[in-house]
């Protein structure tokens, strides 16, 4: 039997998912380029709007008129290094939510001193993988995601598992990326950073479950787990969700 | 029945697509981050030749060796504002039209400032959606197209409504920039830039109308709409056409 | 009857996959805007893992973390500029095997010089079409492939030409660029440049064929491609491969 944090991970899935697409929320997005296309379409595809620019000399103005920012570290260009540290202050100063990705941090130690630098500003959530979260410190009030073949969604108190989500992931680009994107959607609409996590999480894992039962290859597999995003309905999520 | 410009748009779509696929004719475009890959598969798809350099020292040269430019705010960094100005000016000397696409001017201030800017170099056209065109002052020499359910498009004397596309095109990131690169092509073979923007907008809106009878969800749609542009011919356009 | 160096391309091909599959080697690849999601997508779907970065602080980090490195001119930026030459001296320090992609450099003067500043520091392999290698003057120690309805490959003493491939290719963008991305795949892990390059535009002009088989158009020829790559084994290389 599922306990009472399972069941309310699946019913905010639902809940949360039907505000989204009844509200629309502004999500701005400060990605890497080979994430940036498909980051857009899974956000666009439950109903967000998201904008991406770059440009420090109206960062703020985006920030300002988006409810939850989202910082990816991948392909770090002087332009993003110069601007991510003001849209950070905006979206503090505002009190808008905002996660970091902090992309292959494992890679260089200069990028990892910059995901260091943006984690003392105090992100709500940090999602990334096994071999980056090696290279970061727990953080107590920050939710932490580390996904892979399980996804690992904790607070500190709290803490889920989410087995949902095909291999085939593994073999498309930018899907951990498009996964943050989908994160700071959620948390445009949802006070509650770490079930904000889970939630998104759940949904993207199903979609790509459904969207892996279609696929021919990693090629097609992208516009379908697209397209089962869209179409993601309560009775999908209550009857794959595989939580825990 | 159909009035004489409403078949005049029609034929011109049938025709303009002709010279297309057998000129195939280079044009440049400066467009955001996000819409770069899918405005270049767009204009691949009917036979047009994209280029995309954003880089100051060699645009000249780009401007040089095609025959209609695309201007494109979104995302703007640093390199496009050295850039377009460069580029645009390029255009103005060689008397090639170009086409502006103020994307998002209505969140901030600073990005409607150089918008302005740039109007004031007289655009060949300008398209933008609902929420942009509100910011913007009419300007009599420019063929203006507010696109949406129905685009509109007029050059102050002529002016027609397109009533094809899919609400799915709504659902995929940069159709909107898509179709500005798509009036960039035909303005590279048509001297009327009312008919020019008329026609593209049309041949846009059938193929996502073919397109969205196929697709599953959004991220099928893309690719299909590709598709459907690249296979569009004389009946289907007469057939499908919603002009008036 | 094949020629044993034909033989010997075919096999390498199968060998080489099979490598790639196992070892999964990691390949920094500097390429524009428009390529770089679907170079990446090609490079996971034979398992390969990319990264991209462009910032010059971190790049040759990266470059060492990788046993190959792409180099591809298109849209160069500022900071690809700077961070192009780095990211070479990093490549030969390290005895890395690197690949160039001489984009459009028969548009620019500027691009030009600056793609024969790049062939002075010599390349593993130089991949461009047609209208670009007219520019360039023949390097004795570099494989040069010539891309196009038949790919030519040549290292001043074996040649061969690869006739597999589709039309479909010339009409979806950045096609040459992601071929130039799998070759660095295949020259991270084949110590032959030759061979390596042979290989790795037979594997893609065979996915091509296979792609175009089901593809109804050039939108859905690209996640077919994908699709097709991931897939490919001895058999559908043996039966397909047109080299001669």
């Amino acid at each position: 039997m599922a306990s009472p944090l399972v069941e309310e991970v699946v019913a905010r899935t639902q809940r949360d998912l039907a505000i989204i697409r009844e509200e629309r929320p502004r999500v701005h997005v400060l990605t890497n380029f080979v994430a940036m296309n498909v980051s857009a379409n899974v956000m666009l595809a439950v109903g967000a709007v998201p904008s991406m620019t770059i440009d420090d000399t109206v960062i703020e103005d985006f920030v300002g008129s988006t409810r939850a920012l989202v910082v990816n570290l991948g392909q770090l260009d002087p332009w993003r290094k110069i601007s991510v540290p003001i849209a950070i202050a905006a979206a503090r100063k505002l009190q808008r939510p905002w996660i970091l990705d902090p992309v292959k941090v494992d890679r260089s130690g200069r990028r990892l001193a910059f995901a260091h630098m943006l984690i003392d500003a105090g992100p709500s959530v940090i999602r990334c993988n096994r071999d980056e979260v090696g290279m970061l410190e727990g953080e107590s009030d920050t939710v932490l995601a580390v996904t892979g073949e399980i996804d690992h969604v904790t607070d500190g108190e709290r803490r889920v598992d989410i087995a949902n989500g095909s291999p085939l992931m593994d073999r498309v680009t930018a899907m951990g990326c498009a996964a943050s994107a989908l994160i700071g959607v959620f948390l445009a609409i949802d006070e509650d950073p770490f079930m904000a996590t889970a939630a998104a999480l759940l949904a993207f894992g199903i979609a790509g479950d459904v969207a892996a039962e279609k696929a021919q290859g990693p090629g097609t597999f992208q516009p379908l787990l697209i397209d089962a995003l869209h179409a993601l309905d309560d009775a999908s999520i209550a009857e794959r969700a595989r939580v825990s």
